[in-house]
């Protein structure tokens, strides 16, 4: 086959994925997480069910391509944020990769929702196999981008990164699912993004990074115009 | 009516509710989270749908009721391991907490998967409003329970105490939910338990709480002993 048509195809297909996820979300937010499913998106679409399933050949399928969307949108966004920020020092940059992720959580509280299902156990243990690779080899290429940030800092422990890097993104996976859900609780009063970074900060520094220097107020302001500059260019 | 008769009725209500919902874990489990529905629970339950659609109305109120359900089943352990630490220091019980929670989570792993559902935004604002407000009223209790522990320790800041209680509380949930679900994680390799409880003490530590006292491995120990303890005697 011709390698152009190959790519054109790929191409076609990954826009076609795109443009269903689209729907799927427009789903979850009207009418509820549990209600995607290719069906439900089929109803919505201008393609056929039988094209649809295709794609996805179940509800766990869908939920499983919802977690690496989700992934990718991240990694699209660390990849235009971080270069901005090569000047400065391994410890703000973590920081700020922690900030943006943060960030990233906020501005898309459906997706996010809708990945966590999608990640979970008894969902991934019905996905069809090329979809759960496809996660797994998004997964890595994330766990490869953080792990080179924090390789650069000198702060941690190198034995003890690995179990630093899983409570720091442990921390912002719940301050994001927490921060999104908030209707019944009695948690989260009074809670601003700026008191977030500062602790942010304070749990770096306790897992053996040295954020002494760190000027926080000025990191988060600068991040946070640079995404919106970033969310202006690329609706 | 007889005050006799309206405690045998909301008894009789509230063990129903409770064969419900192990029939719900149950078809999460084995089915997928997805699956949990009224409908499909009347289809293993031996109760009519007509009686189960009179204690929930829809499946957000099934998710919503199973993160009811967690919620309880937390406060329940709580209430039983605490007291036999009372002669402990402050932040020794906050520590026991911590790990009684992430112990809890990883034990009951599709409990936990479905609860986060169900305080899902997408999924509250499709509840009706008595379990709603049922929810509300759980998730004070532990939040009151878990502020009470907070506060009679002196290391962390009056002031920011909320912003810590919710750092740690995201930090935790995060890790269960990393522990949890765990297929494609490139992330977790080589993480035990062990090691997260000393990455919990550090974490407490960097929000402001004196741990150079904590005897981590002992106290690790000791839980698990309790919790197993506990465990025998409550199947």
């Amino acid at each position: 086959m011709d390698d152009r048509y190959s790519n054109r195809r790929q191409r076609e297909q990954s826009q076609r994925e795109e443009l269903l996820l689209d729907i799927a979300l427009t789903i979850a937010k009207t009418e509820g997480l549990h209600k995607v499913s290719p069906g439900e998106i089929a109803k919505n679409a201008e393609y056929s069910r039988a094209t649809i399933y295709k794609i996805w050949s179940s509800r766990e399928d869908v939920l499983a391509a919802c977690t690496i969307r989700s992934i990718e949108k991240q990694l699209t966004m660390y990849r235009h944020i971080l270069p901005a920020w090569e000047h400065k020092d391994p410890v703000s940059v973590l920081v700020i990769f922690c900030l943006a992720y943060l960030w990233y959580i906020q501005h898309n509280p459906t997706l996010f929702n809708l990945s966590l299902i999608g990640r979970a156990e008894e969902n991934l243990s019905a996905c069809s196999p090329d979809i759960k690779q496809r996660l797994s080899d998004t997964e890595a290429e994330l766990a490869h981008l953080v792990f080179q940030l924090a390789h650069t800092t000198s702060g941690s422990d190198e034995k003890h990164i690995a179990d630093s890097i899983n409570a720091m993104r442990a921390m912002l996976t719940g301050l994001g699912l927490f921060s999104n859900n908030i209707t019944t609780s009695p948690w989260h009063e009074g809670i601003t993004n700026q008191q977030t970074a500062h602790t942010i900060v304070q749990v770096l520094h306790g897992l053996g990074w040295d954020t002494t220097h760190i000027q926080i107020n000025q990191l988060t302001t600068e991040l946070h115009q640079q995404l919106e500059g970033l969310e202006r260019t690329q609706p």
